[in-house]
């Protein structure tokens, strides 16, 4: 199989009692640099606000994903046009003529190329974003029977992980748990900011009648992307730290850790599981 | 348990037949403001260089491997010291009056908070970090029975994985699979930043006898940071990137990845397995 998220490699097998010199598929890691050209002829703005290490593939949705849910845009009709150059890794995103973005926002995102993300006690309130929906309205309510029957779903989709071990996988999921849209990357971050991008590329937002299924740990900044796009439930196979709960808290989201095994554990806004 | 590095947090834990309200620990995620105090009296400089969401804890180590990885400073004479004000989550470095850290070298680590790190193909000049150390020359080997034990040896250390499974472990071994140091923290990048600091701190760097144990996958970001330290060996429970064994090859460095279950496969380096 040969793809664009995963290239061939020559690696050595060891096991007790054999060694093997064969080749494997890895998960392939490149960055991309993601522009912003904004105001019109006389005054043209063109300005590097990220440059992240991602799996290629839906690289026009990363952009948009990530100048949504780092609140540099608030819909898509702000975007006039994104051009992806995958063979120098630049995705630039042209911003409608009347659109000025935030700069300080822009600044903010040199911070925020990174599944650690960013947020800065002292710095909070001028890294922290302000998502436009409020997640705590939703009145989706989901059966733990249907949560339990999330990671296998997954599984069956997460193509290039099957063949690498690799990456992250990020996907939505309706209120009967069918799975929706699932992207995957070496950053769980972009493979979260891809199915945002999509979704608003798509005229999808805000997501309030979707779970949004994580394969590994919640950290903070997934927790906040989500609250951007509106998302009202997270379900994740990992742990979450402790900034991620008081996020979900704060935006009255449903947050469920540990799913697997016909278990899980529930951090926060409990009353949306039946 | 009560641990800087890990809370109790109140939680609902479902199964098929059971359902339970009780407490829970989880991984502390907070951010690190690192500054950078530099100049003299009449010319005294104060800048911020990152923010990094990291677990509480050898707040210092990570600043002091932080500045060292990314190349703002080459050996810890450079650093008069380190204070580290926990409650506000700032630590701040202050470099020894004659030196002066390259600007340009900061502004690189804007981009450089992340665990996905950065090198952007356009600019990966500027953003490629530059060892002073020749791995490709350590005469370090090592047995394949001795890798096999390093999993279950840092099993035992993980003391705050052990509590939340929410965790990424760096640990280093010598050669004859002693551990001999180990730090944990929610961002993968950050635990490696803070053995790398702490080695610094006491002298101990080129680590060129040494062998990196990380607990999760491999990427780009990690290799060059290992190597920034001298590190000829990573040994990792989970998969590299493309971009990772392609780092690893040009720094002439060993890594094996998938080490789990009595068996391992080798990406580069395979001269020093015996």
């Amino acid at each position: 199989m040969i793809n664009v998220s995963a290239e061939q490699f020559p690696v050595r097998k060891v096991t007790p009692t054999a060694t093997i010199d064969t080749g494997d598929m890895l998960a392939v890691e490149e960055p991309l640099e993601i522009r912003v050209v904004s105001g019109t002829e006389g005054s043209r703005i063109e300005k590097t606000i990220s440059i992240t290490m991602r799996t290629p593939g839906h690289d026009e949705e990363l952009a948009a994903g990530f100048l949504f849910t780092e609140g540099v845009i608030k819909n898509p009709g702000e975007i006039a046009g994104i051009k992806s150059e995958a063979s120098v890794n630049v995705a630039t995103v042209q911003l409608d003529a009347n659109i000025t973005p935030a700069l300080s926002t822009l600044d903010r995102n040199f911070y925020t190329t990174s599944s650690c993300g960013v947020c800065g006690k002292t710095s909070m309130d001028a890294v922290r974003t302000k998502s436009m929906f409020n997640t705590g309205e939703s009145n989706l309510r989901v059966p733990s029977t249907l949560l339990h029957t999330l990671q296998e779903k997954l599984r069956g989709q997460q193509k290039v992980f099957d063949v690498t071990g690799g990456l992250h996988a990020s996907a939505l999921f309706d209120r009967e748990g069918n799975l929706t849209l699932v992207r995957e990357d070496v950053g769980r971050h972009n493979a979260l900011d891809k199915v945002i991008g999509a979704c608003l590329r798509n005229n999808h937002l805000p997501l309030s009648e979707s779970i949004l299924f994580l394969s590994g740990r919640i950290s903070f900044e997934l927790v906040q992307k989500a609250c951007m796009a509106g998302i009202p439930f997270i379900a994740a196979i990992g742990a979450p730290s402790t900034l991620a709960v008081t996020m979900a808290e704060e935006c009255g989201m449903t947050l469920v850790g540990f799913l697997r095994d016909q278990r899980f554990t529930v951090y926060s806004g409990k009353q949306r599981i039946i």
